[in-house]
């Protein structure tokens, strides 16, 4: 089993760490690659949803020819708890991120949780080019070969397809008037956000968890990524942060000599032969980053099961050591929380390419529009001082699918700076969560902009932990988070039905 | 000099009285295609603005290598008036419609008039396609020569241009902070509202004059557009509805035989020396029509001049005829308010293909996502009864594009049903003007959305009135409009400004 999900991460992680590598690409910018949970709290007697195919446009943007091509889109359903049209019962859809669906739908538990209470309609739909819902009749090899074929693949095509699907299932359930509220946890938790300003016809209001949406530009410092990661270990312990902030040397010395890799190799347990430095260093800033973005309350089941708090867990196998006192014992220990908590892995596998989520086309996106600055680290960082480099992933870009990111089309398509100026007067309905200790929760937003568009922001939280299946274990903190949610949801549909009885009167 | 103004109007607009036709095509889906008002009040020493072009992205919303291609798309400014950047003082920015923008300028007066009032800066967008903004190179016939080429025109494109257009504009101006306001007429109208819905975050506020962003499916009756030019000419006198209701099958009849052919020859004074009934048909219908539209309270200088009040003065030709008392000579009378108000045309030329003003994209934009039923006539209508057919215009546009239309995508991507729910809560800060005269105004927002989503109505208005030159002439009514207009744009950028101030001090 590969304890990580992406073949392209891996090496695009270690990059950084290589002095002599210009393309300083990190995999922080596949913002939700880590949401790794497995179903927890499902009957297991209940079937999650019914999988439908949806034929999808190719291009709503435009009209020659190529365009009109179609694909099959999928999507996921569940009526068992829906309440119909005649009584206009809510549809909830999850706008789906970079990966497979199904392992978004099994990992939004909030949304089945709730869907009695709402007697709501739960959608699913794949984002485009990713899981099943792959252009060029499915052949996934055509559609991601080069930058012609992917060029479809872009979050306006994405939300514009979410419009298209919502309206014609709604005609076809002759739901017209059941109200939509769109979720989604990060990359996901963006669209749900985008997806409410673009379309509020369509959809009347987001729960948009996680979603780093002033990650662009200057609008969010390039530190804030990785300050936040540092200062979830350091709160943990000064200690534990002090050895992880020594270790990237010892690393980088170790990496030097042939005695010192085959050291490298022994203390982390390398299956392989042969391997440099840098995939070492890679291999655990990649622990790092992961679990301080999935620092959940409650144990988790990833790939492989993950303790409650694991970044106090790693933080304790740092401070007592197990395994021995030097640094790379204490790494590979705290690493193991992450990769290999049952202990039932012998060796990791570090040039490991499989990626079972199929989240590899996150790389297109943050080639051409998802260029979001979180590679710099301040000397403060517990990683390696480092400034992030637009012409380094540019450099990257060109090489690897001859193309130019556009680094500016975001904030001018669904602006950014400014935003309380903007949205305080213009929008309503949506939900900004975001968990402080979640690195990317730099780029969210952590205020509330008006009375209807909320920020709610829980010092304790993690990458998008709201969305998670409910445990007995969960925190009052967390507890009051999703009542909050639920309380503003059933705000907007009462709203919403009080207005059709206006208007009917009217 | 031709009178009228498109080529495929003439085309199409007969072939709806041709009954072995089934492409019933009609003029009125160019909204605007009669903004043939010349420059009026505008002093002669003021050079209305300088032109400039900016490199503009083909696509926005794909990254294939084709959507990286680049074009000039023109713009118009004039920094006259404009109080700086240091005072962050407003952009006024008129989204270009279906023509060549100077047209469009010369035709805007209101930006002009009330300019100084806002130290405003003035810049006028060429829609792409249109005027000199032609992609592949500006060279039309490449652009214009098939639905692969032609497929980059949409409203969805031109948005965008116009997005990136000004971000980039008020970074070179240094001018971030100043409040933009979009300023349109009819389709340009249309696009003003949808870019306040699409992009709050590059303009504060936007002035839709004429607008029918409802005249889509079946939002708006497809009857309401004729009934209005109905009631029009009613209005003045039952007797000329009468008379013109009643023309049709006497043209129809005499275009049965050569002798009658030539009676409407000599009736009509057209210089062709044979000519079909239904030509005239279409040449006296769409005098009526454009008569109706621009049924405005003074004087106007189309492309040969137009009396004050122009449906009056065609009923008053009907009703007390000069040249006759028989039908043709009081309809070629009331077709000369139209076409020869001057007396200086001899003849007329009914096969004439001119587009001075370069309005011929729009025939691609209605076979594409365009589709604005307005060609029912019900048994009272001043035209022959008749109802709309989709799949009439499919047919057409397959013949003459190899197009289908997309006829569920404007109320997909930009809404229109329900659309007093839906923007009740959502958004803000638009003027929707329309003029009761004007047939495009049942296709309008005729009623208050909210506090901020006003809809400004006049019984006498006729289409985009409010936006021309103000004159000497102009009656209370539309002094007030104009009035209205500036209180209510004022309230917009005061509040902007104490919004700046507030977000500071916070």
């Amino acid at each position: 089993m590969a304890p990580w999900m992406l073949p392209l991460f891996l090496t695009l992680v270690f990059l950084q760490y290589s002095p002599s590598s210009c393309a300083k690409f990190q995999p922080r910018y596949f913002p939700s690659s880590i949401i790794h949970t497995k179903l927890q709290s499902l009957p297991s007697n209940n079937k999650l949803y019914k999988t439908r195919y949806f034929t999808q446009i190719l291009d709503h943007f435009n009209y020659n020819p190529q365009s009109y091509q179609t694909f099959q889109q999928r999507y996921l359903i569940n009526n068992t708890f829906w309440g119909g049209p005649k009584i206009n019962a809510p549809i909830f859809v999850y706008t789906g991120n970079e990966g497979n669906i199904e392992w978004f739908a099994q990992n939004t538990g909030f949304m089945y949780d709730i869907a009695p209470e709402f007697k709501a309609l739960l959608v699913f739909i794949e984002h485009r080019f990713y899981g099943k819902s792959i252009p060029y009749g499915g052949d996934k090899k055509k559609a991601y070969k080069n930058s012609k074929s992917l060029g479809y693949l872009s979050s306006t095509q994405a939300l514009a397809d979410y419009a298209t699907l919502i309206v014609d299932l709604k005609n076809n359930l002759t739901a017209m008037d059941s109200p939509v509220i769109v979720f989604g946890g990060s990359y996901g938790g963006m669209l749900a956000a985008w997806f409410r300003l673009k379309y509020p016809h369509v959809a009347i209001g987001a729960l948009a968890s996680s979603s780093p949406i002033l990650q662009f530009e200057n609008i969010t410092s390039q530190y804030s990524f990785n300050n936040i990661i540092t200062q979830d270990f350091r709160s943990e312990s000064e200690n534990c942060y002090k050895v992880i902030k020594g270790s990237w040397d010892e690393i980088k010395e170790a990496g030097r000599t042939n005695r010192g890799l085959e050291l490298l190799r022994k203390s982390f347990h390398i299956c392989e032969n042969y391997i440099s430095g840098g995939y070492v260093e890679g291999w655990v800033s990649e622990a790092l980053i992961y679990t301080a973005m999935t620092d959940y309350p409650t144990p988790s089941n990833f790939l492989s099961p993950m303790p409650a708090y694991p970044v106090k867990q790693m933080c304790k196998a740092i401070d007592n050591p197990k395994l021995g006192n030097n640094t790379f014992a204490k790494l590979y220990d705290a690493a193991n929380i992450y990769y290999n908590y049952t202990g039932n892995v012998s060796c990791f596998n570090l040039l490991d390419n499989s990626d079972p989520h199929d989240l590899g086309g996150w790389q297109w996106q943050a080639c051409t529009e998802m260029v979001m600055p979180t590679d710099g680290n301040n000397k403060e960082s517990i990683f390696p001082a480092s400034t992030y480099s637009y012409t380094g992933r540019a450099q990257y870009c060109e090489a690897y699918y001859k193309v130019q990111p556009r680094p500016t089309w975001i904030t001018t398509e669904f602006g950014g700076h400014d935003i309380t100026r903007v949205l305080k007067r213009f929008g309503s309905n949506i939900i900004f969560f975001n968990g402080l200790r979640d690195p990317w929760s730099g780029g969210g937003v952590l205020k509330n902009i008006s009375k209807s568009i909320i920020a709610i922001v829980e010092k304790e939280g993690a990458h998008h932990v709201d969305l998670r299946f409910s445990t007995n274990e969960d925190p009052e903190w967390l507890r009051d988070v999703r009542k909050r949610e639920i309380s503003i949801m059933k705000g907007w549909i009462s709203e919403y039905y009080q207005d059709m009885v206006d208007s009917h009167a009217y």
